[in-house]
């Protein structure tokens, strides 16, 4: 069947007015592609010309006629009775869309503008369709599958000051003509369930008035409420309300003001119970604390068993007298958990009769990582779970409420185990201000739509939806917006921009800082370069799903790292310094333009948007945020340079007093022939300085200003590159010399440099060319460590790869995801990595080494509070505590968490013995949730040097 | 008598050449003074005009004749047979003047310099006398008396770069062109020992040749060499002739190579024993290391030892059979020390014969402050004891060598007491490159030379020499010039500026480094005004001796503390840091400036001087300094500012999630009718704030750039001056108030800061008003601490005031120096303090008390390593250790010491229980070298504010 602007929408009279007005919305994506809007006729069956039937089989007569006419009655068996699914049916020249339900019928006719390339973001933000004469659909009937999670859903958070002001100015508040725009994106994205805006806003009377529900009702979309605002009323709505005088007292106090709240409930579920809701049950404090402190654990309980209990009462009497009727939802977040959990002294509130039916909401520790999840007791609880995600947070140790750095593989690992855990009733993530994150708000929704079809490689995922929402671009073009958002996804995931700070990556260490800002420079051009070939009706959409979320994080990653290298420069009193300072201001100026920018493109529709603080933060809130500060260096009197090789911050002035000599063994690895000493000058006019090496086999040039930081090519900065030449070497007899940089301060005294080259061939190396015991991925040392990324382990059991996850190349991953093992099962499931260690470094360090395992910061699965694994070297093995069971918790200030959480890494540590040549480590897991990214392996009592992403993998064989 | 340009010197021709030569450069002084340069005439005892005669007792038979002749034989007995004197007569036509030995006759002629108004630092760099037709010097005759210490001197140390280059530049080495003027130096100001620049130099071979040695015989200079270059050689002389067929060997190990050691030795005290030396005796390891490491102590005890008895058979061999016409001294330096002292295992070297008749130095910690000295037992030692002090340092924690930073109070202090201990033989002090070190150091040198009369007021001391350099100067201006230099050496003595760091003097608490700034500023706009009374000729001796120092020294204080205020507004993103990073690097040229100025001053004699590093320094050594960095901010998107109460670092943006309340409580101190809230502007364009305050007794205004930073006065740091009308408050029934600034931030978010004012007048205050025991100098608590200068006490029993000494307003000290006194001894010499609490803060804290003393960061006086006092709080005594006697030692990364040195304090804290109203508090010294300095009381569990200070002095009952 072919679409065109002449194609009529056919439903009976009965069919719901949300369902119309959705058949409205893809009447609308038919104009945008063909520049002619289609007709919603009601009742004509009849006539000439391209028709797309719609009907609801529990509301309009007409869906079980066109299920007869159409030959489609085992199709409406399969449907009948389920949630939320539909026929699509296409015929030569009707489309016959059969929804079990409103939502069916909803995501029927969605399913239509899907096909016809237009994206779900079509409204929100202007990702328009390709124009066209027309659209082919292929003939052919489909019948969905019941959605894998029934709520599912997102939340409009932390919404000031970019949300609000955007919809204060655009809208007029958070009224019913701008929550049209959110329900419609939701129901695009196969979602059902929202909770809206509640840090000023009141949803039930700011519609106007009681516009926005009846208006979500209508939609077909299921209100909810967070997880402190109880029976369909916003948290603000109390403060509105209350006083000496009111009806509802002037306490939010379940034990001095029971009445008040009593009736303040009550009349929430008169005003709201008629809608589709899930209602929040229990209490917390105000704006979200503690419901009653310095009270015993049992009262707190009680207390909140006779809250549920009043709750409870007050639904059956104004919503529904069967309870099993009304979706309710408990938030086990905060203080509530424990009460939920009890301790051994008090019984808490799990298996309460009160709680029966009741989805028990779980929820991340708010920065991406699950906290406990349902023991395998705890999954056939009546009710089921739900679970509360975070793309945005407002809270400690940092809030992150700017742009998407929001990373698909860590989405997926965490909800794929939310669900594999029995987290199957309730989805809800926090998008806050939702511009920007619909990309992963997109995947999340389509996770829990159909977890069996999406809960896959997220590469392939983020190549499909780019391609979906920018038909105009080529195949390449396609690719090319793909790779760039998901590489700046990377590399925010690694640390969110929020939570980077100038020295995160290493200004020198392995060379980590360069490669991040190579990395965001390279995308920032590719983005612009791009976006050139945007149309221009077209501009608004690619601004703000790719333009300004890739621009913007990898501008602020430059702003932050080019602060680092400014400081580290300026500490060496290192003229370049000031180079960067001015790159640094450049990025602030550029970050405040693209603020701007952001209030205008689209002619202003994402105005107010861009408007939280993002970065810089001294506190956890945007009032603590600033710009880096960029810092001058005065150049010295007397002539001084700063010497240091290149990757690894030891650095020296070869003057005296100092230590000058150096040490390189980049050599010793077989794959290297080149290494550089790094040289910034400190006075102004340069240095004089002659370097000399006398080994045959080494050769060297001196590369000014090879950064490119000046025009001039004059940054003082420069590089002394040595190059290896191994057939020489080969020949030569002695494979260690020393290349001397010498010259003077021009006030008397002398600068002298010493680098000490060894590139004689490890010994360890010649030992393993013969021993078959040796494998491919084997790692062999060259220099002090060893490094290991998880994916290149030599052999694994029961372990899945998870490619691209985590800080660098991949992570590995248990495939049973909710299993423990005992730390002796032999059948547990293992991966397993090779190492030969130098038998000199044996020697000399005594062979105790400290394997550094890189986890992800994973919380532990249940109360025990556990986190373990074992680390098996040659075959002893290790129970290892990758936190303190006894320590360890989730929260504000509470360390380690605080700090894993920005480093988005849990490093944990195991010291074995080893030998010279071969050796084996094996990671077993015990409890879930351990994810490995690297390991590390070092002498024990030699710290590595500092890194944020750890050393880069040393040699391995391959 | 008259001296007029044709006044004759007559001598008779066995006259010492070194008195003539002394001779020679008097009659300079004369041409310097009358442009007419007088002769030196041999025996020409006839003949008519104006004569100086001049002849040494010991070798001149024109003494006795003199003395027949002009009736001064009474005189004449007075001195023969001492060291050093001189008699000085003075008729209507003549000066005679007779030595006892050569320097006395040298001091006598020098002494008609001083009397002619010419500055001992006349030759030395260019401090000249003001030009006359004649000077007339009064009637009269005086006898000098023997010196106070035997020998006394400098060490030119530390000399690369400045001393290195400059000696190089002007002089082509360190050779006798360069010593003549030293050796003159040395004897203007009555010195006669010397230890010669030794980093690269030697002596004995430089002058060239024996030169320098031979010189110095002629003109009366002893020669020393450092503490551990034994047997008249230079520590770098063995560098030269050591090597693998070398006669000495080719190692300076005593063990190893005994042979070669000793002819090293021998041959040194063969080529200078002839001369007048003090020989080091003893052996350190090379450049200046210990001697023999991983040994045990009686091996080191048994080397030494044996290293003095062949050194003491040396000597005997090649210089005086009699020892004890040899000065010999032993440094207790270092690891010697312990040597000396040895264990309860060990016996040291303590009363050995081989040291008999030696003379035994001790040091200071290179930081101003003694270490041991000798105990009643040692003091009888035969050969005495020695002190080497410092002006200057290279080495742990931090290095001083560019300007004079020394302060003349404590310098008094440690000399005095040094003294006292029985350390009269020998005093060194290490004076650097010499340059700008002449004031300290003539101190230094007129206490050695007349103890009783220089043991006294150092400010008057100062007035008088500043009078004496700069005899062109009015009364005025020759007060201003001392006022200058000793304020600038006040605020240098707290903390030297090689040592300041950007936020040494809190940049917010207590106003600190606005009070040093204002004081810095001052300093150096009063030096440049007077710079330009000086004559021209006379600008190279002002140059040297108070506009380097000051102006240089006040710029570091200035360029550092602008850079602390740089970092403070930085910090928190307000716009002035930009402002004050302009400063900074205007102080940074200026540094430069002043540095390249004076190579240039005085065409070029001072070349090289200032060259030496002096300021932020990240190690000891001058490898590591640089400038202090500037920072710029980039204005936040958002209106912001940032308020403060002036003089305290706690802070409030006014925005939502931060705290917002202040407390003003100044004015609960009577004495105070005005405080400031302090406001720093973040964003560009100001802030609309309205400020409001509804008490009638409060008026306020508002005044922009109150430090007039720029010349618009737009700074965007404001002050809000907030003013108390008493007699308006004491008709208000209610004291306290609020008083609120308001705005928004243009983005849709308020500013809300409020200050809550309290007037209320103190209950103490009313309480004490009757109480007759209530005296002058009670201090009265107003705030939440009470601060007490140490010279405010109420009573005291033998104890003396230390005026103007340590970091504020004076110190006090026990009068007996030497004394250990029993902790329960009630006739110990004892201060005391009052002070009253109020009882609210009494009932609210519980009244534990914590005394932070604040005390010189002392050493203890001997090997127990004991520094003790009593603290007495209403008649109860705590016995507190100042430093823990089993961990405390002085040395390179020894802590506390290490942070007590650039503190330049000790604060000692004792906590006592105290009760509203009266309370006193007496300290009582146990151990010598107890020097207070300040009390703060402030409640046990609450620290004060960070601060360099200390809180200034609150209020007291005058």
């Amino acid at each position: 069947m072919v679409i065109t602007k002449s194609v009529v929408f056919v439903c009976d009279k009965e069919e719901y007015s949300g369902v119309k007005k959705i058949a409205g919305k893809v009447c609308l994506d038919v104009e945008r592609i063909t520049d002619g809007l289609p007709n919603v006729v009601p009742e004509a069956l009849e006539g000439p010309g391209e028709k797309v039937f719609f009907a609801t089989l529990e509301q309009s007569p007409l869906a079980q006629k066109l299920a007869d006419d159409e030959g489609l009655t085992t199709e409406l068996g399969k449907i009948k009775g389920k949630r939320e699914c539909y026929i699509f049916a296409v015929r030569a020249d009707k489309i016959i869309i059969i929804g079990s339900d409103k939502r069916g019928t909803i995501y029927g006719l969605f399913h239509l503008s899907e096909l016809m390339g237009v994206s779900p973001l079509v409204d929100w933000c202007g990702v328009l369709p390709a124009k066209r004469e027309s659209v082919k659909i292929e003939e052919g009937v489909t019948v969905s599958r019941e959605p894998s999670v029934r709520f599912r859903g997102f939340f409009i958070n932390d919404e000031w000051p970019a949300y609000g002001n955007f919809t204060t100015h655009n809208f007029g508040g958070f009224n019913a003509k701008m929550y049209e725009h959110v329900f419609e994106l939701l129901l695009r994205l196969k979602g059902n369930y929202l909770w809206p805006a509640m840090w000023s806003a009141q949803f039930s009377l700011d519609g106007p008035g009681l516009a926005n529900a009846e208006l979500a009702d209508e939609m077909g979309v299921i209100m909810g409420a967070s997880h402190h605002e109880p029976c369909c009323r916003n948290g603000e709505e109390y403060r509105y309300v209350r006083g000496p005088g009111s009806i509802y007292g002037d306490a939010w106090n379940f034990w001095k003001n029971r009445d008040g709240i009593t009736k303040f409930w009550e009349d929430g579920l008169k005003r709201n119970g008629k809608f589709e809701n899930v209602i929040t049950v229990g209490m917390r404090g105000e704006a979200d604390t503690a419901i009653m402190q310095n009270a015993t654990l049992a009262d707190n309980i009680n207390l909140l068993r006779d809250v549920l209990k009043t709750q409870n009462r007050l639904i059956r009497e104004n919503v529904n007298q069967d309870l099993d009727k009304v979706p309710r939802m408990l938030a086990l977040y905060k203080e509530v958990e424990p009460y939920f959990y009890g301790d051994k002294h008090t019984k808490g509130l799990m298996d309460d009769p009160e709680l029966e039916g009741v989805t028990l909401m779980l929820c991340d520790d708010n920065h991406g990582n699950l906290r406990t999840v349902p023991t395998e007791h705890m999954r056939s609880h009546k009710g089921g779970y739900g679970m509360y995600y975070h793309f945005d947070y407002h809270g400690w140790p940092y809030s992150y409420e700017w742009l998407n750095t929001n990373y698909l593989p860590k989405a997926r690992e965490q909800m794929s185990a939310a669900y594999e855990f029995g987290i199957k009733d309730l989805w809800i993530v926090n998008v806050g201000d939702i511009l920007t994150n619909e990309f992963p708000l997109s995947y999340f929704l389509n996770l829990a739509y159909d977890y069996e079809k999406y809960n896959s490689d997220t590469k392939a995922y983020s190549d499909a939806w780019f391609a979906a929402q920018f038909p105009y671009f080529t195949a390449e073009q396609v690719k090319e917006v793909s790779d760039i958002v998901y590489e700046s996804n990377k590399i925010t995931g690694m640390c969110r921009t929020e939570a980077l700070k100038p020295d995160t990556f290493h200004p020198i260490n392995f060379g980590e800082s360069d490669y991040i800002i190579s990395r965001a420079k390279s995308l920032i051009e590719r983005t612009k370069e791009l976006r050139k070939a945007v149309p221009a009706e077209q501009d608004a959409g690619f601004f703000s799903q790719v333009y300004l979320p890739v621009v913007g994080t990898m501008n602020v990653e430059l702003m932050q790292l080019y602060s680092g290298k400014n400081r580290w420069f300026a500490k060496h009193n290192a003229l370049v310094a000031n180079i960067y300072a001015d790159k640094v201001r450049e990025c602030c100026r550029f970050d405040k333009a693209l603020v701007d920018e952001c209030d205008k493109v689209g002619n202003g529709r994402f105005y107010g948007m861009a408007w939280s603080e993002h970065f810089g933060f001294n506190s956890w809130c945007e009032a603590g945020n600033s710009y880096p500060v960029y810092s001058y260096v005065e150049p010295t009197r007397k002539g001084r340079a700063v010497f240091w090789p290149d990757g690894l911050d030891i650095t020296t002035t070869g003057q005296d007093w100092t230590v000058r000599e150096g040490v390189l063994d980049a050599f010793k690895n077989p794959e290297c022939n080149e290494a550089c000493i790094k040289m910034a000058c400190c006075n102004e006019g340069g240095l004089e300085l002659k370097t000399s090496c006398d080994a045959p086999w080494i050769s060297f040039t001196v590369e000014e200003d090879l950064e490119k930081l000046t025009d001039d090519g004059k940054s003082g900065l420069d590089t002394i590159r040595i190059k290896l030449d191994r057939q020489k070497l080969a020949a030569a007899s002695e494979k260690t010399t020393v290349l001397t940089i010498e010259g003077n301060d021009g006030h008397g005294a002398r600068i002298l440099v010493k680098v000490h080259i060894d590139a004689k061939e490890p010994e360890v190396l010649k030992q393993v060319q013969n021993d078959s015991a040796v494998v491919h991925n084997t790692f062999i040392q060259t220099t002090y460590y060893i490094s290991m990324e998880a994916p290149h382990f030599v052999r694994s059991s029961g372990f899945n790869l998870l490619p691209g996850y985590g800080k660098t190349l991949g992570a590995v991953k248990a495939c049973d995801i909710t299993k423990t093992f005992a730390a002796n099962d032999d059948n547990a499931p293992f991966v397993e990595y090779a190492f030969a260690l130098d038998p000199d470094f044996v020697q000399k360090t005594g062979g105790v080494m400290a394997f550094d395992f890189y986890l992800n910061p994973s919380n532990p699965a249940y109360k025990d509070n556990k986190l373990q694994f074992v680390a098996e070297v040659n075959g002893e093995r290790i129970l290892k505590d990758a936190v303190d069971s006894e320590k360890f918790a989730v929260g504000d200030n509470q360390f380690p968490w605080g700090t894993d959480i920005p480093n988005n890494i849990r490093i944990s540590t195991v010291y074995a013995d080893c030998h010279a040549g071969l050796n084996t480590i094996k990671l077993r897991p015990v409890t879930p949730n351990i994810v490995l990214e690297k390991i590390v392996i070092h002498e024990a009592n030699k710290p590595m040097p500092a890194s944020f992403l750890g050393a880069p993998e040393t040699f391995r064989l391959s």
